[in-house]
């Protein structure tokens, strides 16, 4: 029976307060540092100056005490957030102004001072810490909104606004972010137009690459580029702003930009399924784009494996206990009469085909926030399974989930706990695969295996997370020879001398 | 008096087949040819070779009769359909595979023969006939359909696929293409997406940068480069795709394209509103905003002297006569109750607030088309009216039109029409200034003017048009002195002889 209101979940679920999610999962981890990278994998240093006294001075001048030293203030910087990497950098830099970032580049060029751009850290491979000693380019202080136009929804701000934020002061305007995900009390703007992050409802809202009107960038020689354009049309000469959407800052810094914002929505409802199977989810789908049509603004599965990390280490409760197969569908619509009325359509539908056993759907925003956490908290509850490889893979529709019982069938009693859940809308799969204990052996069955097989179907090895520093050498399981070579034409190009953020993106 | 059905329209209203605009508004235009671009303009042909009987070999002997060297055949490619350039090429190619682009442009790259790539050769600033007589690539004969997938609606096609030809086959699957303009009869995917066409209905479906997925070009020298990607979400390097989205076919060639494709509407309404001031326009696009929300798919504007265009030149009879502003609002949704409701609605309101002082709305198919035709054929309309100055113009919402009132202003009885329309939701208005006959004292009042005003607000000189070969003079009033210099480095990364469609977009 479906049972509007989810009155179910109101006693049961802990109300978390959003964005502390991170904070939180980092103190849960084990509380030993992580092997600095440089020990850990096989990489050899640059030809990068090693940092002196003339370097500070230089920053100290510009910055005065916005320029961190002290090894354990400096240690947040170096590790990320899953702590799966460490560099030993003994120099954050946190410029309050493009110019400044303009002089630090232009310097570091000058002197080839290695410099690691980084916005809230919460990248998932690596892609926002130091390798080695490269000079920490913090953009947490660049946090002022610039402008927000009422009429055109057009958003201008700094790059180090926490996304969260950016998101609470849109809504005093009737606007929301265009993108959205679990990080958002930590990322930054700058950091997710950088690694062209994509989240819960890219579905509805589209990506990056067409909701950031412009932005500015500062090259690797310094040099300020102003491509901060508030327009939805202008096709003047090559779009440059491309560049350094999704380049992970190693073509440039990011300090501007300019997103489209569209209209908040006054109507929100979440519908929470539990299914049978694969099949079944895929029927659903298709339903809920052709009968949710404009208001469908996310559609995620998790499977039952997903959802025991939230119950089983955090607690959290699921109103729809033992189903192997979830779904999570929200509307985001401008008259809630007529979206309840499309959405009730249509779970009586899927109910009376039999493709979904069990739902309850609500608009109450604490019960939404509630069934939200049994999909946004999974990535900080496998934080307690022990070691999880992490995959973040872009697969055809129809072969979304079947990495999931391959890798089951290969590794069989070798991990804990082999789990898929993501943005099925997107066709874009989270696979975590639990282990006891890091062991070579294991992670040999996995890899290539499991890049060779999204390879196969054309997927990508990396959706949404990007490249970072631990997947350069899988990039050409999704692109061509052809294409990393242009790419490092285009870094040449762009940073003859490899200072920004290297050893990343690029094998 | 609001009157729903528009029955007025359907008598009168001469019901035109789409795509054939184009066609017809050639023939109208007058019979003489353009004079030869490269005496008009001051330009100098490049250092390119001249077209052998070597040359011809090697083409005859890769596409035997799909090579064009009669000089009558070859006159269509070289004028564009504005007939504002003329070049004098004796040789169009026709290949029918990436294949064989790849070795056309290999071979012209070694041979330094220059090239211009055309697609359906309605482009309005001459980017895609030749300057001097550059050999054609004419991408017409791949026009094939490789893929539609309803699941995840993404079509693949070759790059020569007629825009509403793409459209007629993605409804037999329940979707549409993401973007629609007035030449769809005509244009190519492959030129849509060489120019990021904007078009229609940009404001609800986005930009090509957003919708395009993936595509393949061939580079400069011949190389065949594969980012036909068919995912949402694929973080692996930087996007190159976007080198050759709006790049105007100057980095490379488009060959196919992967474009995710929205729904099709199972709802559609329109409504064509009759307005006394700007000032109510953008108050009545605000609330249709705010109102009609996730179902508004279209907001156009038409000022008096632009309708009177289409009344006048082509007999379009109007319903609404006599007001000194137009609007059309059009909405896409899942629910024709839904949508019929919100739009009576928010008509209501705005007649109540005296914001509109007459309209009507109808979604019969046939009666949309007519007044459809009020808006679409205002290009074709102006044809007839003697020397067109044409302006494609973005401006900040708040000023978007008024420049046509300045311009009525500086120029006074020098001018027969100023005239602006234009896609409002997406703040570009196409300003046309008419004049019985082109002279430098005209010329001279109105350019560099317009540039300039549009420069001191930020604008684009080219909102949807592209630079092509008339504007790249005034690309610096819409960019950066390091923004011009970095293009100009890419072009010379990613063609260094320069064979690509030389003498377009760069200064």
């Amino acid at each position: 029976m479906f049972s509007r209101g989810a009155r179910q979940l109101e006693r049961r679920l802990r109300i978390q307060p959003l964005g502390t999610s991170l904070a939180r999962a980092y103190a849960a981890g084990e509380s030993a540092l992580p092997q600095l990278t440089k020990d850990r994998y096989p990489v050899q240093r640059g030809d990068y100056a090693e940092l002196t006294d003339n370097h500070l001075s230089f920053f100290k001048n510009l910055l005065g005490h916005r320029v961190i030293t002290d090894a354990s203030e400096c240690e947040p910087y170096n590790i990320d957030w899953i702590k799966s990497v460490r560099g030993y950098s003994r120099c954050v830099l946190k410029p309050k102004t493009t110019e400044e970032v303009s002089k630090i580049v232009s310097f570091c060029n000058e002197h080839k001072v290695a410099i690691c751009p980084q916005g809230g850290n919460t990248g998932l491979v690596g892609g926002s810490v130091p390798v080695f000693d490269e000079v920490v380019l913090s953009l947490s202080q660049m946090n002022q909104v610039l402008d927000i136009n009422d009429t055109s929804g057009v958003l201008v701000c700094e790059a180090g606004c926490i996304l969260e934020n950016l998101d609470e002061r849109l809504s005093d305007h009737g606007l929301m972010m265009p993108l959205d995900l679990g990080a958002k009390g930590s990322c930054h703007i700058g950091g997710n137009v950088s690694t062209n992050a994509g989240g819960l409802r890219l579905l509805r809202y589209g990506n990056l690459q067409g909701s950031v009107l412009g932005l500015e960038a500062v090259k690797a020689n310094g040099e300020i580029l102003d491509c901060l354009s508030t327009l939805k049309k202008d096709n003047t000469g090559f779009h440059l702003k491309h560049l350094f959407i999704g380049s992970e800052g190693s073509l440039g810094i990011v300090t501007k930009v300019a997103i489209q914002c569209p209209p908040k929505p006054k109507a929100v409802n979440l519908a929470f399924l539990g299914l049978k199977s694969f099949e079944d989810i895929l029927k659903v789908l298709k339903k809920a784009k052709h009968e949710l049509g404009e208001i469908l603004s996310s559609c995620e599965m998790i499977d039952e494996r997903s959802i025991n990390v939230c119950t089983e280490h955090l607690k959290v409760k699921n109103p729809l206990p033992d189903y192997p197969f979830y779904m999570l569908i929200e509307t985001h619509g401008s008259n809630n009469a007529h979206d309840e009325e499309k959405l009730n359509q249509f779970l009586e539908n899927v109910m009376s085909d039999g493709l979904v056993l069990d739902g309850t759907a609500t608009n109450e925003p604490s019960k939404m926030k509630n069934i939200w956490e049994l999909r946004e908290r999974i990535t900080e509850g496998l934080l307690y399974d022990g070691y999880v490889f992490k995959y973040d893979i872009s697969l055809p529709i129809e072969n979304f989930y079947s990495l999931v019982p391959v890798m089951k069938e290969r590794l069989g009693s070798d991990a804990v706990r082999i789990s898929g859940y993501g943005h099925l809308g997107d066709g874009n799969i989270h696979l975590n695969i639990s282990v006891k204990d890091f062991t070579q052996e294991i992670y040999k069955k996995i890899e290539p295996f499991v890049y060779e097989y999204t390879s196969k179907f054309r997927g990508s090895v990396s959706a949404e997370h990007g490249i970072g520093f631990r997947k350069p050498k899988y990039i050409h399981y999704s692109k061509s020879q052809e294409s990393v070579q242009l790419m490092k034409e285009l870094k040449k190009l762009m940073d003859p001398k490899g200072i920004l953020n290297p050893y990343k993106v690029l094998p």
